[in-house]
């Protein structure tokens, strides 16, 4: 199935970028839940276009029409529904797209998918803009899971060339994620964000664009969250996450990394902290053994690649003449999406420990 | 749900190392395709235990008997289940491990999920023993999909700080994956398995374990498998390769190296082939565009971090004291999982587009 | 989950009677399908409240607005969506029943499943107002499957003690079901519409309501659909049919009546027909067999219980006082819901088959 | 898919008649939940067959071998998996059916879907001896309902003409199932008991089978279990209820009697009992309303045809040489399967509540 996600909730999100709405369903969320749609707006105008030279230029005002699910603003128990409404469309940026496949964007395999069926305004379906949707999905699931200890952040480690300071993976506290989990390009070295949009800029003046990594952290979830084989917090969050357009990798704890290690090294010890609770010394489990929460901070890292839409003329085919081609694409693009992604990381995280933790 | 996966097709795990059987179940296979047994054992004898230095001399007949689903070596249509007896057991190997959980195993995080009811016999339903039913399982699908023109195969890209090469993305061939997708310890380079035994050995006699790193390849693929956003290859790739133990992450294509990355350098330029099939000149996509096959190898690769079974002296909990405490395994032990988890990752594949293409 | 269905396809409804609009989702439907708004616009109103004494006067447009999934009228593969904007809703007819839960209908069990927290007005998610979106699916469906040879109709079998003629089983036509499949109130026997009119003002003048039984027909379904055990056609269609509010029986071909029969008589005699196609001489099955369509006419019929909201004083409770009260409804209600009905069960047929043969 | 189930549990079920054996898996039950096993053995004896003229004379231990999911009497909380060995087989009795399709089986439309691969020997996996892996699950199931306070029992309703008193639908206790839920062949009347077998008898001696209705219950489930349109009591009971062969029609409560009923009859009225519980004085509903338990009993019927397997020579076709044909069918066979039918709609139950409540 493309658009329907989940086991104890289901989410469901439809629409496309150049239709008259964007929407989004959440069944089976616990009722009496308070919503604070100021604080799911701040989400979404993280992720939402037009803040500055980092992002492309289209603006959307991104506002979430609520369908049902919340009542006073309270959860009725419900499907959650909310549309958002495209107000911001040049279709005309998009005509060429069905003959010119753009090299690194999906018009091609969804073409064949589809039949040539498929609706290539904006990338349709395909659009980066359905992220909204995971972010309003995102900023509400957030908020309950707040109420059971939980918080949820990530920064941009790296974009480009250019790295910030990683998450340090045993005393990451929810101070911290606090600290970024509100702000646009997040990053925890001021000094980094300098470099990155350095980077960004120059690949932006080159008709290019850049890819990064981000690193998410989860405190505060319970030990105990997950189950063996198929049902782990891995296979759980990377089956929502892969859902994020330009996704290539992701990583759990020392990911990558424990391909040099040995077992001495990467084995987190136990031991009693002042409280009494189970703590390991290191966490290169990145809070999972066996798929299961171990109750330290649940670390991941995704990798993003550069926006595929870029100013320099590009190879490609005409599969109208089935003659091979060059196309130069025009229209609005991100010369880094890194910065907007980092929110949708966010959500889908916290929309994959709803499902875990309902 | 923890051993149940799938949409099309429905795989089912169960039993526990130190029962009296595990085994699988694989609901909705295609009827009337025919199954050879003898290159399912091959198949199974590649993941089997007890082969040689690189791994635990634990010896495993693992002969499936088969209990529905094929009638003179053809599939009827009936859910396919096999069950594997468990031939070799020493209990008594474990009996410490519900006090003394070891680090980098599952046996804290059971307790508390299973509120101290999970049987800790041989790690219990968490043990890689249950691989052996994704063995079987993708022995079956990988012969139904090489009727449909798909070949799939794996080697140790890196085993601690010894490379293997790498897959050419563009022209790795059916003829290069079938050299290797039978082999015990597959590597594409004979100086790299000296290299990585020596450093597996060298392990082996400090009495401690190696991670390492395996790359997949499927060929033959056709364009146009997978859908947008939850739907896609790699969300459901991923959901099943992180039921595999040990495996840390999960990249496709150029995976993390995306980030370093420009646009004009990732993205794949399209072109006619001569028999006028659309291809890529580059495959930094692993063969994935949008969730969606293109037609060109898909490509992954999968972190396996090293054994936590070891035989050093570690630092634990004493669950029942609630004091800290030390704890040192004994019995057979992997110091390096990485060869017998090849066929295993090649399984998940054959099973993961069994689904996608049913 | 409440509200989403389906395996091949994905069905997800959302909304409520007195938010801004119903809402539904059909994901994974085939790409390149035309279809005929108006069509669907014809079925809607089939349903559509405000036609005659026999339904309530609330007078809704129910005009979708597609939102994905369809491109100049043929569909693109991306998740079919639709909104339908509530245009008319009295809110204060609903003020009083947090309070006094209404017999017969989800007050009393939705306040204890969603914590007091469900939204009461027009029934909220509990509104028969959402088989709107069960239709316009439907409607979809069934001019997909149209074009594959299946024709889907339904009739009022029976409302209070007045009987319509039911289907001949075995030679139930696509010309038979045509006729009666875009009308309002379908019957086979106009004296029968009669009398069933006239029983029905009979107990809307007494503020009563009355029951009835649907029955229901599919042809042109190839043999060979469905699976066994939970794969069945009757699983299938039951587990959507039970989701039309006041569904309290579900029965297929022959039904409770092969309580009273013996094998000899209940089993369907198998032959041969003119053009070598297996048929069965008689229909006791329902065109079923071990969940399986046996390529004879599907037939199901549906018990629906009278509209509970009555306005004769009823027995309640007062949740407030924790007192026994008495309770009498206003507001506009239907004294039957049959005729409505009866597209709301061709369109589950549809959506069920869909779901089968996709 | 055919034959997995569920979801907040999963239950898988495979093998055939004439394999070597059966099995079940029971995924995700809760942990440390103890498991009388000869508690289990006796629901199993109560569907076995063999036992009088009423049943065929085919004799099974049906003694279930544990794979995995207990330990010592516990529930681990892995998947509870459990396999029935095969112990009598008479393949010859199945040689003919390939050509000779059996009326009222699956044999034909079992060919057509799997395209003649099925395995016809005693069924395959179409076979009622599968349903001694429901029996199982439900007897597990209900060993942990009856903890949370849940009775389950049925009865023989109806067999050919002669009916037993039905339940009382408000007062049936938990006492009044115990007296039923352990015994073969259950009536509440000891009268209808013999005027049932005196029907059976006289069909066997006609060479024939009779039909029949089974009647449940089950008493102190929770108000507010179930979900609003798909998610409902009675699409989960159905989903799985027609999982068990033969069964033709299932309806709740009044089920389809509300036909000829009027709302002020058919609703419910509530009121509080002594003990300050909302109750209704009636119970139409069957306990439930908008698919959510009442807390009043929840009642269910079950029409079950007449085995298909008789003695009498029936009209059917050869498939080999695409001619009429007739059909004398050997073996040993049911002339009625309501008694051994019983428990297993109580397990069903037992299942469908199991899911509902995790």
């Amino acid at each position: 199935m493309s658009s329907t996600w989940g086991n104890n909730i289901k989410l469901s999100i439809f629409g496309g970028s150049h239709t008259g709405a964007i929407g989004v369903v959440l069944d089976n969320l616990p009722p009496n839940e308070k919503i604070d749609l100021d604080a799911v707006r701040v989400q979404m105008a993280r992720r939402a276009p037009g803040k500055d030279k980092t992002a492309t230029t289209r603006v959307e005002a991104d506002e979430p029409e609520i369908l049902s699910g919340l009542l006073d603003g309270v959860t009725t128990g419900a499907p959650l529904a909310a549309i958002i409404h495209n107000t911001n469309m040049r279709s005309k940026d998009y005509a060429d797209l069905k003959v010119h496949p753009r090299p690194g964007h999906a018009d091609y395999t969804a073409a064949v998918r589809y039949d040539g069926a498929n609706d290539i305004r904006g990338g349709g379906h395909f659009s980066g803009r359905l992220t909204a949707c995971l972010v309003f999905a995102g900023a509400v699931c957030r908020q309950i899971l707040a109420r059971r200890g939980i918080t949820i952040g990530a920064h941009a480690l790296q974009i480009g060339t250019a790295k910030d300071a990683p998450f340090d993976p045993v005393h990451i506290s929810a101070e911290d994620l606090d600290a970024l989990n509100t702000r646009f390009f997040s990053v925890t070295d001021p000094a980094a964000e300098a470099a990155m949009r350095e980077e960004i800029e120059n690949a932006r003046l080159d008709a290019d664009s850049l890819g990064g990594i981000i690193e998410c952290a989860a405190v505060g979830v319970p030990a105990g969250i997950g189950s063996p084989m198929f049902g782990g917090i891995e296979n759980v969050f990377s089956s929502i996450l892969y859902g994020i357009p330009a996704v290539k990798g992701v990583e759990f704890g020392a990911g990558f990394s424990v391909a040099g290690m040995r077992g001495s090294e990467n084995n987190d010890p136990f031991y009693y902290d002042e409280n009494g609770c189970v703590k390991t010394e290191t966490n290169h489990a990145g809070g999972i053994l066996g798929g299961i929460t171990t109750g330290m901070p649940i670390l991941f890292r995704l990798a993003v690649k550069p926006t595929p839409s870029i100013g320099k003329a590009q190879k490609t085919v005409d599969l109208s003449t089935k003659q091979n081609d060059t196309l130069t694409i025009t229209g609005r693009h991100d010369p880094c999406i890194v910065p907007r992604a980092i929110p949708v990381a966010e959500a889908a995280a916290a929309i994959a420990l709803m499902d875990l933790m309902r």
